[in-house]
């Protein structure tokens, strides 16, 4: 079994956060996506998208989208649950993580791609777009201050992978001035605790 | 339980499919979204994102996101599985779904809500973005014929919720002349396949 990974990508991060909640080993290839050897025909091979992270198996089967990997080692390691437990936990867990990388990530890592100088010819940008993924992941940061004034973390008392999709959104967001602003006392808050665990160094 | 649906939107069809692939029956109410029924209070309250569709449970709680949907169902009603059966299928169902709905289905939905008239004026349209949605949806689709020359649904020898979500994606694309090329023979193949189960009607 073998993760390809890149240290500076943001996808890439959910899953070392997630191995580490866990205590799961994984060995570990870095891809270097600045030189785009991602987009070279050996990796395409392992998944034509050109994304990482990638697990490959020993049987050579290779798995991508970071919530797939995640999934895969929530099935086979099950402890501590962190997509829930029972059909409504796990449907709201499921609903959470989609709202954090749909909803956050998704736009900081769009703002990303159509603005910054490390995206430039290498996909077509339209900086009108990353603009109001800019503005639309401020929005959506505020109105999450607002939820997180009434339980611990995003989808309840208990830290799952919607707090590792928001973590590394949040974080990623400083690479384009995306930023929670001292006045978010709950968004503060829940980022310092996320934070401060262990797993955050992943 | 109810669930919140909406006939001219794509996502809710998703939901409709599954439930029909599965044989439950659940109630239905109708969310007028052309007359912006979505975006008022007493509907944002059980989705702060406006999204249709929405699941309400007997107790209240509430369900949004299609797939946060169908894994409910899939941990209440487990057979037929339409999320694969052990670690690796459910790992390359969930890889297939993702691929399916952000690298496709969000594809035909970016050009359909900055390019249309219907989403003038409510949402902040940018036209340069709607039109890499479509350069880019129509490669993906491009892309998808090759890989359906190896197997007979998106994720492999059976039909999944990734089937749903490319169903989906691609009858939704009409609506932007987003369309199969006839010369496309294993997604023609495929397309026909499973609009002819009684579910596509969902």
């Amino acid at each position: 079994m073998k993760l390809y990974d890149s240290a500076i990508a943001p996808n890439p991060r959910r899953v070392r956060i997630y191995l580490a909640e866990k205590g799961i080993n994984v060995p570990i290839e870095q891809v270097d996506i600045a030189k785009g050897v991602n987009r070279q025909p050996a990796f395409l091979a392992k998944n034509p998208f050109g994304g990482v992270p990638v697990l490959e198996l020993d049987d050579g089967t290779c798995i991508a989208e970071s919530i797939a990997i995640c999934r895969y080692f929530e099935e086979t390691n099950p402890k501590p649950p962190l997509f829930g437990e029972g059909a409504k936990e796990r449907a709201l867990v499921e609903m959470w993580q989609r709202r954090m990388e749909l909803g956050l990530l998704s736009l900081v890592a769009g703002c990303f791609q159509h603005t910054s100088e490390f995206f430039k010819g290498r996909i077509k940008q339209v900086p009108d777009w990353g603009a109001l993924c800019k503005e639309n992941a401020l929005a959506r940061m505020q109105w999450l201050d607002g939820e997180l004034a009434s339980r611990k973390f995003i989808a309840g008392d208990k830290y799952t992978v919607a707090d590792i999709t928001a973590l590394v959104a949040i974080d990623f967001g400083r690479a384009s001035q995306i930023r929670v602003a001292p006045e978010q006392k709950n968004l503060v808050r829940w980022h310092q605790e996320v934070s401060s665990r262990p797993s955050a160094k992943a």
